[in-house]
């Protein structure tokens, strides 16, 4: 598996992921009714920042596993902060694709000067996802209660996650 | 004093509190640089959403003390929760508009059905706010270290902050 740059010609084999993910409404707080074209934007174009990077994992046939982006979390006072979203493709979980997009990003952000690592919007129920990231050295700063409305398992928690890079 | 909805007319006696606030650096994550016609976007819509609304408090001269915008603070399965925005102009301290604009703030979110309000990003030696928030029921749901690089203080915790609407 390796992780680069992702190019224009990377949308076509990260939307079919993207919108199962995004339209089974358990791990993003993203519109389920966007377009195709909303889609890209977001996840091609995070931010206006020229720091910005969307990256995607792909197997020795170059097949797109999944995907991340990566920005500063804020502006102005707080663009020390980077933060980064991640998908993987339903048919490559198990593979250590999200462990690698986001040792990946990990770097970026120590070799582009940011402090820290935030995530703002973990859902708690996604524990492969909480586990991971926790064993890649981020922490829970706080848990906002019922700020997620899961379709299976009602409203449940959003946690805050951190990272330092020292 | 007087809560009202905003209109356009209002923007030229919010826009110097509001730069004096931004280029201040010591309460907002936003770009110190951002141009006149950038500010007037970022208040005035605040979110795509219908919802969004922005508001000011006025004396019984109809002089601007403070503004407030809200609005959905996520999309899909994250819009049931409610966020807004603060500025009182720093003339007008101490004579509770703060208060008057966030309980205008919880009235609408009830109003909207919105199930709780949330703010990402409470500077954490803000202390007026953070108390005036607590004291209107909010309560910190986590820090993360360092996210705000402060002018005088150096890097300082942004709390999450967040109230339930029972």
């Amino acid at each position: 598996m390796t992780i680069r740059d992702a190019t224009d010609a990377d949308w076509p084999a990260i939307w079919p992921f993207f919108r199962e993910i995004v339209t089974a409404r358990e791990t993003y707080t993203y519109d389920p009714e966007m377009t195709e074209e909303q889609a890209r934007a977001l996840w091609m174009s995070p931010s206006n920042s020229p720091l910005a990077r969307t990256t995607v994992a792909v197997d020795a046939d170059g097949t797109v596993l999944g995907s991340a982006n990566m920005y500063p979390n804020r502006p102005g006072p707080g663009a020390h902060v980077a933060s980064a979203s991640f998908m993987v493709d339903g048919r490559a979980r198990g593979q250590g694709v999200g462990r690698a997009l986001c040792e990946d990003m990990i770097a970026w952000a120590r070799q582009s000067r940011f402090r820290s690592i935030q995530f703002n919007a973990v859902v708690e129920t996604n524990e492969p996802a909480v586990h991971l990231w926790q064993s890649l050295g981020f922490r829970i700063a706080g848990t906002v209660p019922e700020a997620f409305d899961h379709p299976r398992l009602g409203y449940v928690g959003l946690h805050v996650m951190y990272r330092p890079l020292p």
